[in-house]
């Protein structure tokens, strides 16, 4: 008979082991928190390893994500895609083991993780995602979206500043099928934590209205003792109306004689010495990367997965029965397939706005957009951080989660950009949704982790920035952008869009919605933007991210490329030199991603090589834009931070004009 | 005689009639908190209007900044250098009253506030600072350095993530002198914040280890009641062993019929009817801008700032007396200036290191130069995000603040990235000091915001980011930074260093130290860089950002731009290139901010014009460097997300190699 400390130390030889073989990463956590895993593996966790994609699992996140093989040997262990022989590569190139866990990289692993904090907000975007799910399809005795999210914590996660912005909004959400496990080894990389680390957390979270499990005499949970966490764990699962921390009390490094309880097991292999003392001390008798074949027969969640499916699968059948539509509904929304009609409600969308041309705002022309796509698209769920009524992130059919009920489908996220955005990330990962998120563009630099992990992760996730600019004027310098747009832009596998009118809000909107799996940043103005007329081909064009929009009856002798506000201006000039005998070319480029990744002969014929007389115009930071007008070219646009003045002060002010632009033209034509 | 309510009233008269002109700004905090603003500047706040520099005063910061009408008509009133006719402009092009609190702009703003949460931070750098100070340099009965730092936070900046982290270490490091006022008034930009905020904001805080002053029952003060908050300030300051946070329930909007207690009194000028209507209902019998001259008589701090300035320099005087050495150091540091020993021992440490050529990472480098700066510079102070043996911040003069004493100047951060940088930009604004912050490179991400603010107040502050690209290894893509470099260099006013050798480093070093009043981002390597040998004037060049450090026998035909870890395989390629018949210049180029701020000539003189057979190489994104190698060059660099590996595979498999390089070279010679 396999004893649970046994099970537990299996987690710990593996974790010795990988990081031994790598001489890289992390022993301390996992071994530290092995027997809380045991436990919650065990004894809890509703999963099927052999479809890691059963839509009602448990979902688990290690947010304190360096412990990665601990995840990675509990997923070996209970019979995932995941042989030995990976665990053998840990952090090798090419491995199925990185260094932190990734989501497209390893079965069986919910989101990526290692900056810490944001796998606590990504699990609460989890919690959301099902408990919105449940509130839409579930009806009387049909419970066909029911499960938890696991998620676990360190020292390092619970400083960071997004586990307050995240674990506020889930207190106040009441998410009652959120459990936080908190590993509470009073370690961290600098030492020992009472120098810059004495809070009181279960009274911080009780203030958010979480359900805080401890032991007897509010002292933490011993997370040694198998059966006290199975108690805590039980005690938190068993009640709903509040997401849950369970504070438990580790020793960082059990098992090691000469490390453990100190920071020198957190972040480098143990060594050999060590490694075989700790196997002494743990009674485990096995070399390295040996399991007994017992072991794997008592890890194995393979049948009670099965089972568990197997389950779930008929109790769909009932479902679709009783209900087909909502049934093939969440089907089709688990699945990611945009709903049949949407193609065509969107191109006509698309179409009626380039015939009736409204001038707008393109954060207007964004809300419009949101009212024509979203009754198409049931499993649009998105908010703001308390900017709605700037953003205008709010369309006819948004219902507040909190209250909404089956309609729920808009989330007041406060003043959280960081925590929403890794929020949005997690509710995309749950599938069902695609998720938005919105602020201004000054503060995506609050959210910028957060970004960049919808990109690596990646995430379907859609990120709205308003007040794109100097335009948003008397706000000041504080909260104009500037070098924001091309800073978004260097992330690798983003997709920014910054249109140019309403239509190409429209396009923008409907690139990011298709780009399954994929996240895209919107950003729109908050002044009014002109119409620009355009051919079928040019309208086709803006899916391109870069199409000529203007083009002089002459042969053009220079290109002027502009993205949103400045189009307008751009044409201005291209008239007015066209009108002094200059006949110029304007490209619009909403996406420069997206026009990268045209084919180079499109992309030729847009910007030819021959004429390297270019000027780009943008109101942000001018050097991205030498990658489009190289050395010969000029660049309009900012090089020092804005300031705090009514918009057409501002244009004036750093020369962001008309003339300025047919001045620059002129100087670049050899 | 004037009633406090009558002064009160002004502020708000003030405030409405401010953003009424500019028909623009943000009535409702001001008007909320014009009561509590009234007792704070009325009977507690030392200052002195004639001498905003006065090194002992109080601080104040308004971390809710888009109140700025509040400071401003408190400055205004209490006699700064800020005449009505700036009020008047309020929001205007070059006027001192800017949308936001700006500190380079206006007399008496003590740090730049608008993006939430971060003044809060500043405040605890403030008094960081202030105590840091105190335990250096006050001797009994003698405190020299003795000021309280105050804060006003709004629900906003209460919601931020940054909130927890600054709150959270300003409880463990017992900052006693430090007051928070929090403007409970219930209010969002979504609305009533229920929905999205329900903390228990005093246990919060107690959980923190503040001191949390209420009212009776626990209930927040009454805001708009004189005496209550009289009291609760009296009690916050009269004790020295906590940071206090007081809760004041407030109207937002005080004094407008229609819009009191609601968003719509938030973020809009009130409009012509409503101000009329709230001067009746305050009983303010003045027309736009009109104060009387009683008022301003009550107003009035000149008499009061004056003497307690006197007061404070008779008790400088006595210090000195007693203590001239310790007096004289104080009045440098404050004064900004550097020692006089400081530029022959940083040009005598850089030569030696030139000479002796250690072959070390750069961020071993970069604590080789605190090793050899520090001594030299009391006012040092620094820390990491917990991260201390990894960025190698901590040098043989490091004293943790927490329990140094006098010798205080090393500060454990925890794992605070946002708040340890905002946190900097106070205590560099304090004054006394120049503040070094440091984490890994991919988590300056989480501190963007703060970066940036650094830039645009502008602060003297040192950002320390190592494990600079894919070279950090195993870690995999989550840790590893693609982006960041340029994303930081695009921020206007920042300087980015990224150092090739141990000369480099200990040369970005002393820039840093040396940029009075502004920032930098250090940029230091996990891997081991080679010594590059340099004659006295590439030496020299290095301050320069960028410089000819290899140079072929013959005329090069083609030029490599590479810096840090890359300039090391540029130099191989460039001797692989030379051997095969092909001269090659390089240059490396630490900071391209410098490089692009030196004369034409100069620059010229490194990257003639006639030469765009230009390659650049840095192991990150390849985008930025278009700028200096143009559509006729190219770059090697990452346009990926990294990967999880060992070091050497990594350079490998993403082609960051020397025959890479070469072949690049050669692709690119006309």
């Amino acid at each position: 008979m396999t004893t649970r400390r046994e099970r537990a130390n299996a987690i710990r030889a593996l974790a010795m082991d990988g990081v031994e073989a790598a001489n890289s990463g992390h022993p301390g956590m996992p071994m530290g928190m092995a027997d809380i895993a045991e436990v919650l593996w065990g004894d809890f966790l509703h999963h099927n390893p052999t479809n890691p994609h059963w839509p009602n699992r448990d979902r688990f996140v290690l947010s304190n994500g360096h412990g990665s093989m601990l995840q990675y040997a509990l997923l070996h262990l209970t019979g995932y895609d995941l042989p030995i022989g990976e665990l053998k590569r840990f952090r090798q190139l090419g491995s199925k083991t990185a260094g932190h866990p990734e989501f497209h990289h390893t079965p069986g692993i919910e989101t990526t993780t290692g900056p810490l904090g944001q796998g606590l907000a990504n699990a609460v975007g989890f919690a959301i995602a099902e408990e919105v799910l449940a509130a839409r399809f579930n009806r009387p005795g049909h419970d066909i979206v029911d499960h938890h999210t696991f998620v676990f914590v360190g020292d390092g996660c619970l400083m960071e500043g997004i586990s307050h912005e995240v674990s506020s909004l889930a207190g106040t959400l009441k998410l009652g099928k959120l459990v936080a496990i908190y590993d509470d080894n009073g370690i961290s990389i600098d030492g020992e934590v009472h120098d810059w680390f004495t809070d009181n957390t279960a009274e911080r979270f009780r203030a958010y209205g979480w359900n805080v499990v401890v032991g007897d005499n509010d002292k933490p949970v011993d997370g040694h003792d198998a059966e006290a966490i199975k108690k805590a764990i039980s005690s938190a699962t068993s009640q709903s109306d509040k997401p849950s921390l369970i504070i438990c009390k580790t020793i960082i490094g059990f098992g090691s004689p000469n490390k453990e309880g100190k920071e020198s097991s957190h972040g480098a292999a143990l060594g050999k010495d060590e490694v075989a003392l700790a196997r002494k001390q743990l009674g485990w008798e096995y070399g390295p990367f040996e399991i007994p074949q017992t072991m794997y027969d008592s890890w194995s969640a393979k049948k009670s997965g099965a089972d568990a499916e197997k389950a779930w699968n008929d109790k769909f059948d009932a479902y679709a029965k009783a209900f087909p539509e909502l049934a093939s509904e969440l089907k089709r929304r688990l699945s990611g397939e945009l709903p049949a009609n949407w193609k065509e409600g969107a191109a006509a969308f698309i179409k009626k706005l380039q015939t009736e041309g409204p001038v707008v705002a393109s954060r207007k022309a964004s809300q419009m957009s949101l009212d024509a796509y979203g009754p198409l698209l049931t499993e649009l769920i998105g908010g703001s951080a308390d900017l709605a009524p700037s953003n205008l992130t709010i369309w006819k059919g948004s219902k507040n989660i909190a209250t909404g009920g089956a309609e729920g489908n808009y989330i007041h996220y406060g003043v959280r950009e960081f925590g929403m955005t890794a929020i949005s990330n997690g509710i995309a990962l749950h599938g069902g949704f695609i998720p938005y998120d919105a602020t201004f563009l000054v503060f995506s630099d609050y959210a910028r982790n957060a970004v960049r992990m919808s990109c690596l992760i990646p995430a379907h996730t859609i990120h709205v920035y308003t007040h794109d600019s100097i335009g948003l004027g008397e706000d000041g310098p504080t909260h104009q952008p500037i070098e924001h747009m091309a800073s978004l832009r260097l992330i690798p596998n983003n997709r920014l869009w910054r249109p140019a009118d309403a239509v190409e809000s429209a396009v923008s909107w409907k690139m990011a919605i298709e780009r399954a799996g994929n996240p895209s940043c919107l950003i729109f103005s908050r002044q009014n933007l002109k119409h620009n007329p355009r051919t079928d081909e040019q309208l086709a064009n803006i899916e391109k991210g870069g199409y000529v929009l203007w083009e002089p009856s002459e042969k053009f002798k220079a290109i002027i490329i502009a993205t949103g506000s400045e189009v307008g201006i751009a044409v201005e000039a291209a008239q007015a030199l066209g009108d002094q005998g200059v006949p110029v070319r304007v490209v619009s480029m909403p996406c420069t991603e997206e026009f990268d990744a045209q084919p180079v002969e499109y992309r030729e014929g847009v910007l030819p090589s021959w004429c390297r007389a270019r000027v780009a115009v943008e109101a942000a930071s001018v050097d991205f834009w030498f990658k489009y007008v190289g050395l010969d070219g000029k660049v309009i646009g900012m090089t020092t931070f804005g300031a705090s003045a009514p918009i057409n002060d501002l244009y004036e002010h750093f020369g962001i004009t008309t003339p300025k632009i047919v001045d620059a033209v002129k100087s670049v034509i050899k």
